[in-house]
């Protein structure tokens, strides 16, 4: 779940920027969410392929963001994440002085995303949470087993 | 219509690996709609531009996918897809103790979808028949021309 | 907003091919909104990244578009708009015997879309105006300024 697209300038940011900035995403969603959840990439264009305003994009960035695990589930909570996410970015964004777009889609549809092969399980349920805790999907047999451990 | 994006550790997937994932895939669909409505294409990224769960990711999959000329329409044929969909890619996926995610995005607007210029035929008409039958885009002059001759 | 992703053979254009498109796709939208909301780009892929039929795609493309700024009204803006899209690629898609497909996909959520941090001005507002004349993101403080001066 989250799918974090960064479309970046090439040399715009360093390996250690690009850590900083997917360690600093992934931390927005473990509070709520198994950490492993989080993907977030990085596509590189040189100035000839990618463009802004109709002109070589030297200095900006293009954020496409899916949800899916968690839908907003009304109208004010979307600022608050809008703002708690342009927080953990200042550091690559604002403080840069480049120009940058974000967009988040929240069009989830748990029937259509698995996890190797299995649909993760309902939001905030007890299997959620073993999957949180490990860390990684867990199987039917084995959550049984961990289930009867609680 | 379906557009595939397999964003993949670079070096995963062999050139033979990632012709034969792109060939079960168009295999899927070609039952019900022409094979040439299919796209399927690898992101190959390094480690310092993949992450899953705030680490570079030299082991993990993201498959991105896109649905236009078929909706699903009902809940029930959802899951029955998941599972062909993981079935073809079994070999590519479980068999390689790779983790890997699926996210399948079902919201087609077929008046916002051209091929070659032109609207694609409604699903299931004889015009998406002879388009499949031909594995081409087949313009209005010669699709009359065609279809006198049925 | 619109964010255009050209999926595209390496080397099926020139760098000054795409610039073209870029300028072209910009002009499209610069009528009604900002210049700088538009972001275009192209992934170039490897014949062995990229299938088309399930074989290499060597001579298609494939433009997958989001809309964020404006949706579509009504039903009958939608083949409008797609004419309007097409004639702009004319001489880069049917004039170079390609074969191309292009997705439109119009979901905005204005809550969930930040320009340099600032939720966009709503559409045809005054400050949208500004923005537009000043192609660029104009904040709080100087947006009153600039009232004031009108």
């Amino acid at each position: 779940m989250p799918l974090h697209r960064f479309y970046v300038p090439k040399g715009l940011y360093t390996a250690g920027d690009k850590a900083a900035i997917a360690h600093a995403i992934t931390d927005i969603y473990a509070v709520a969410m198994p950490r492993f959840y989080v993907a977030v990439f990085f596509v590189e264009l040189e100035p000839e392929n990618f463009y802004f305003s109709g002109e070589p994009a030297v200095n900006f960035i293009r954020i496409d963001v899916d949800h899916l695990a968690r839908q907003f589930t009304d109208e004010a909570s979307k600022p608050k994440f809008m703002a708690r996410y342009e927080r953990a970015l200042e550091p690559f964004t604002k403080a840069r002085g480049i120009d940058w777009e974000i967009q988040i889609k929240d069009n989830c549809d748990r029937a259509l995303w698995h996890e190797n092969g299995l649909l993760p399980p309902p939001a905030n349920s007890v299997e959620e949470w073993i999957w949180k805790k490990e860390n990684r999907v867990v199987g039917p047999a084995e959550m049984k087993a961990l289930k009867a451990k609680l």
